[in-house]
């Protein structure tokens, strides 16, 4: 059994094409931002990714038929630009599987004259904002400069864990350009405000209008969905912290 | 040393087969069914599955001698349909390991006309009922439609862990019509009615006939040992809980 | 890198062999017995294992050296059967490589005229008592009957873990004799007294005499240890309860 | 996708080359001092591993640019001997890669005439010394021998985690020498003090003058960064005694 599979359903052809990642991660900004991108461009799905290392189970959906766990990918005919979007509930269960999945993604790019890549995320501060920033890095000084005249703000410090950390990171030596947008939010709850901003600076980026209705009526049945959710966050929360502690711990595994 | 190996102890010769799994769960629901079918039918080991992927363990038994832990497959042969019984003490202790079981399983099927699979298991509701529904959930619409006709209660949203969900999502892609079948439970006690529910309905659309007496029995007998299980059940739960968690987690893990 | 690697110092020609396997485990019991036939017997070591599957680290001996953590196997010629031990201070660190090193101690005796093989542990009780008893599980009913003649206690229930349980469940297809005898023990106490129960049918059994004296002193310097190592213990306790639950939970890990 | 990948920046000719090691681990003392001798040296970066068994993580820079987790491999040509130093900022995350990641540093040195590895750490004491010593572990005697002149303390006992003791252990079979130096430190603070200590024997040994000024002033920077750094030292400390506990248990695993 292989340990990654993608299943084309439509082989598009694509030009320039620019990949946005937007699965979950803190404050579910990624996914919100890129889910809503997809629903407003009605991107076409063309291909799914199984593996072992997602969780081994499957979703039950509305009419009573299974889905087994997977990424999705869609894509999208621009003007100058062919958009795909990487999409998806879950990432890859530990870190080795982090890393496949990422070199498996961009080994599929490969087909698709990929130019650039966006990773969507959020910047946990533990502080609510209502203005929220939109924080970037890069993987070039030139990617820096070209992107703060949209007013991201690039500082350096800290790290950026799995997928949109590590699309950046293997896409180095790969000499592809890549910029991970990360929306200000606190960190434990679903933020929608902070999704928005982030597509509000990529949909400048790539030229392309969308409404934020949709988004925003998310962000309020989100709320609503808050108290029956708030379980879920606070276990994200932790797992956030705990995968952050086992990060932060192993270095020192050692004298 | 293969990491999952399956030793042949008789080679039937099956037509028409269904695959009905009954490996441990929430409540026991789909072992205690699995187990009593197997009992009932009388049904004929034929193969024992071993593998480096369940716990380095040997069971003692009454006589005083071991077994290695194993998942075992029974045949029976009907008039209609012949039925292979997928039972154990164990799943997949990993994530990527539950899925080469389940697969493996499937390619097992291929061998033998497999028509269709039944996953059984209990679906967890926190609360005790005395006419404990079954719930389902399936690879098509038309699976869906079938077996709506018995009582079985679809409707969307939940997930399925382990091998009753990987073996409806990976019968997908080889197409094989798969159904999962899930007993109300509380969840945190071993639930032989429950179990006695999910029979009801199954050997209903098997068209064969089964004496619950023993199952009714076991119920009772299990009750006796509750006490004696009790920190048992309570391990169970909370391993479900932590799985659960881990899986709901793990998505979040990025930013 | 090979995961498991065996290094042989001597290539000793034997015959009959019988192999004991003396790995840390409950109570010490195992580890403690084989380490002291070993002394006794003058045994020779001829080969040791070392292994991606052990803990990374080194131990600090008394000259200022290091060792890299490894299993030993020593040899004595006996005057019907010669005999293999089986030694070290840790065991494979996670399930799969349980599997994976029992399987190649196997492989490695086959070169050996391998007959039988003992393993060696404790059985917890939680109970303190003055006058160990020894209980056995084999691979047949032969050997059940023929080693409850030496006042072996065979009697059905519970599970043998680790390279103890392995060793027997992976000789069962292969066709190799094997016996597990357990001194009992309480379980969180280093006890060589149940140690010494085990010893004193093991080397009837063998037809081998044994000075006990070390054995013994080493009892008394190992309760002068006690408190010094009573995290150790206590650690270990949980160690042994948290694979115990591991294990028990894992096999309801799905519903 | 490599689990282990080195990327070569440049390909310098090395005689009589001396490997030193200074990852993270207890007290930081190692890695404080390999990063103070490379600048003091200024030693030349000349190749980088990344590995999937590193964090799935990049750090992001001041200058708004990624890097993603690496180890670093430095170069400076001395009058007897060239050095290589193994720097960087994490350790393998599981206890395989430990393994797998010091064999692939030790075929590296293949190529550059290697004929002495030093590994530098810390010894955690729990008190807090004015006047730290200097620990050592070597591969022979002749090793403990040549350098207990230079005052380093060499006591049996105890055991050395991580790519410190490994780089030694596997260095045996290949029959390269190699030492580990560990400073005397508390085991829960950042420990430049303790660093300077190895640092000024290593020094001696290596032959080489080494300013201590700018590792002075990271010691008064470092704490005043303590406070902020409190609960990743914690952290730490935690991880190195579950990390240890894990290593103490496993063994016991069984019975």
């Amino acid at each position: 059994m292989e340990e990654i599979k993608i299943n084309m359903i439509e082989r598009p052809e694509l030009k320039k094409t620019i990949l946005i990642e937007g699965l979950p991660g803190i404050g579910l900004v990624g996914k919100l931002a890129g889910d809503h991108l997809k629903d407003e461009l009605k991107a076409v799905k063309f291909a799914e990714l199984t593996s072992t290392y997602l969780p081994p189970q499957v979703s039950i959906q509305d009419d009573g038929t299974v889905k087994l766990v997977n990424m999705e990918m869609y894509y999208w005919k621009g003007k100058e630009n062919d958009i795909i979007l990487l999409l998806g509930d879950f990432q890859g269960l530990t870190p080795e599987s982090q890393y496949y999945i990422a070199d498996r993604i961009l080994d599929f790019g490969k087909d698709y004259d990929l130019r650039r890549l966006y990773t969507l995320g959020g910047l946990g501060t533990g502080a609510i904002t209502h203005t929220p920033r939109v924080f970037g890095a890069a993987t070039s000084k030139n990617l820096v400069s070209e992107l703060e005249e949209y007013g991201i703000v690039f500082k350096g410090g800290g790290a950026i864990f799995g997928a949109s950390g590590l699309l950046l990171g293997l896409s180095i030596p790969r000499k592809i350009e890549a910029v991970c947008l990360m929306g200000e939010t606190h960190g434990q709850i679903i933020d929608a405000k902070s999704a928005e901003a982030v597509l509000q600076i990529l949909t400048k980026i790539l030229g392309v209008e969308v409404n934020m209705n949709e988004l925003k009526k998310k962000a309020r049945q989100t709320e609503d969905q808050i108290n029956k959710m708030s379980q879920m966050i606070d276990t994200h929360r932790k797992s956030v912290e705990r995968q952050q502690e086992l990060l932060d711990e192993n270095p020192f595994y050692i004298r």
